[in-house]
Formats: structure tokens, C-alpha cells, sequence
């Protein structure tokens, strides 16, 4: 036996952050007991505050500490921009490029029947209750570019042109800066099927 | 602000593991949040039960849940031998290797003047109490091979050979299944100075 019981304990606690593995948990787990015990408890009453606090927000599934999510509660966003997103991650990023100023809706994942993901675990009766307020005016569909992803946006812009409101899917292709040498097969016929034509003005 | 005030302190508190920069932080954040809120919560508390309970061993300075390791407690281990390492992990790895029976000590860290590590930073108050029990006939010098490592070495030689124990130095040289083109000058050229001289019997 390597470990005390509870050195064991805490090596398989840790394990369950994603990219853990048994090498890294001893890693961070001795540090913090040798070196960082002020970062380890500030850690343990994050998480526990965290757990305790932080849901879902009530319009959009976002995270939130409070019944609407800090976006949600902007009076800053424009109410008439929805943009439909798998995860949280993504509104963070969407967030991050700063370009974007309307709502979100987060579905939590992405339609895929084979491992029980239908509609109701995307919360698409929420989405449909956001779209009733009748203050969407445009739908963003910014789900990843996957079988299921693609097929998650065919099924929402479907939900969505029933109510009379115009939808929309981000574009794909060639990433800005990237290298048409370097850019794989799939991008780049999407690139060119989706080519858009120059107006002369 | 593209993160609530919770979610920004568990980011942070997240960053005081090694390795964890803010992309980690965050996809380990909403992994917990989104999909494993049990973990999160055992984790939490396996922090907190183990920054409470475990602490420093009062023979060896290895992490023990009680008095003495598990280590030190067990009447297994061959008291005549002394394995003196650098730290914690240098102890799992031996153990892991099953083919030390003796004890430990853990300097947790080593001499270095310029960061303020002495002797007494090191433990050797109580590494001397160690040898005074007389129990002691080696002590086997495990600590790294850098120059303060070496320093270290040579400061726990001199102690311990005063009070006539055999002192030996673990071996340096080319790892085992290391070809001979892939291994650093420095340990070729500490191979080749601490050849041994084959006896034909």
C-alpha cells in the first residue's frame, strides 16, 4: 500500500476532474498538502458555495447564482437576438469575442436519440415559452457542426419558422489566418460550397 | 464580464492546483457544474477531511494521518536502514517499485542558502534524533542529482558518517533500457565515471 487511506481518498477525488488522471491527482495533491493549504481550503468552500449556489437560469439554461442568469438580466442585451447554443462554454466564448450582443439559449447538449437526448432534455419547451414572449425577432443557430449538432439546428429552425421568425446558422469554412494547405477536407468543401458571391457595388 | 461572481471564484480557486491555467479551470468548472456535481461535492469534502487529518509524520516527515506513517507504524519495515529523499513523491516512487524494506526520511526539500532552505527548513534536528536511537547501520542518500541535491548529499553524509553508519549514494548512470544514444551528456559522462569493475570469479 502507497498511500494512507485518506491521501487515497483525496488522489480519487480529484480524479474526477476532467484530464485527471492517477499521475496528475498525486501531483496536485501533494502540492497542495506540502505547498498551497490556504489554496486547497479556498478550493473546498469554492466548490461547496458553487455546488450550492450556482443553477440554471430560468430563460436560458445558462449558468446563474440568481434566477436569471447575468445575461439574461442585462437590460443591455438586444431581447430581438436569440442565439442557440450546446453549452455553457460556448456562450463563454461567444462572450469572450465580444461581438455579439443579444441573448443565448443553452440546450445542455445535443439531440441524439441513440443516448436519450430528445427535445425535452434540451429544454425545448423553455425555448418555445422564450420564443411565445414574441420579443425574438431573429434565431442564431450556433450548434457544433457534428451529425447530431447539424441535425439539433434543422430540427430548432424548424420550431422556430413556424413561429415567423427569422433563422440563421453561423457560417463555416476557413478559420481567419488559417492556411488552405492546413485546413481539413470537410472545412474546406464547406468553404466552397458555401461560397458567397462578391456584388459589385 | 463573461463570468458570474461565483463561477469567477471557483476559476480562481480552481488555478491553485499545478498545471491548471484558465482554459483548464474553466472546462473543469463546468464539467462539475454540468456533470458531475457528486464528484465536485465528494471532492470538497476529501479536501477538507484531508487538510484537517493529514499532517507530517513525527519520524520521517511523510504524510501521516496519525503520530507516525503508515510507514514508520509498520513493524515490517527493517529499522537498520534509512532512505533519506527529497520529498513525498520520491517516497511513492520507491515504494511503488517494491524493492525497499527499510524506512524513509523526507527532507521535503533540499539545502539551497539563497532560498532560505537550511538545515533547519530541512528537519535535521530530527533526523539526528533519528540516528541517535542507534538503531540506524545505513542511510542511503536518495536526494536528487542537481547541484543542490548533491549539496544536500554531501552536508547528510558528513552528519551521519560522524556517528559511524555506513553512508551510501543511490546509483546515476544510464536508465535500464535506455539506449545509449538518446541519454544526456551528464548522465553519460556520470555513467561512464562510476563504472564498476566486473570481477571474474
Amino acid at each position: 500500500m502507497a498511500y494512507s487511506p485518506l491521501l487515497q481518498q483525496l488522489l480519487q477525488a480529484l480524479r474526477c476532474l476532467p484530464g485527471v488522471g492517477a499521475r496528475t491527482a498525486q501531483r496536485m495533491a501533494f502540492h497542495l498538502l506540502e505547498r498551497d493549504r490556504e489554496g486547497a481550503r479556498a478550493l473546498a468552500s469554492a466548490l461547496i458555495e458553487g455546488l450550492e449556489r450556482i443553477g440554471e437560469c430560468e430563460c436560458c439554461r445558462m449558468f446563474a447564482e440568481d434566477a436569471l442568469c447575468w445575461i439574461c438580466a442585462s437590460v443591455e442585451r438586444d431581447a430581438a437576438l436569440l442565439c442557440v447554443v450546446e453549452s455553457p462554454a460556448d456562450v463563454i466564448a461567444i462572450e469572450e469575442s465580444g461581438i455579439y450582443q443579444g441573448r443565448y439559449f443553452v440546450l445542455q447538449g445535443r439531440l441524439s436519440p441513440l443516448d436519450g437526448v430528445g427535445p425535452e432534455e434540451l429544454g425545448l419547451k423553455l425555448f418555445e415559452q422564450n420564443l411565445a414572449k414574441g420579443e425574438v425577432r431573429e434565431i442564431i443557430l450556433a450548434t457544433s457542426s457534428t451529425v447530431e449538432g447539424e441535425a439539433t439546428a434543422g430540427y430548432l429552425g424548424a420550431i422556430a419558422q413556424q413561429g415567423n421568425i427569422r433563422v440563421s446558422r453561423i457560417a463555416h469554412g476557413v478559420p481567419i489566418g488559417g492556411e488552405l494547405e492546413y485546413v481539413d477536407r470537410s472545412t474546406l468543401s464547406r468553404a466552397i460550397a458555401g461560397r458567397n458571391s462578391l456584388e459589385h457595388e
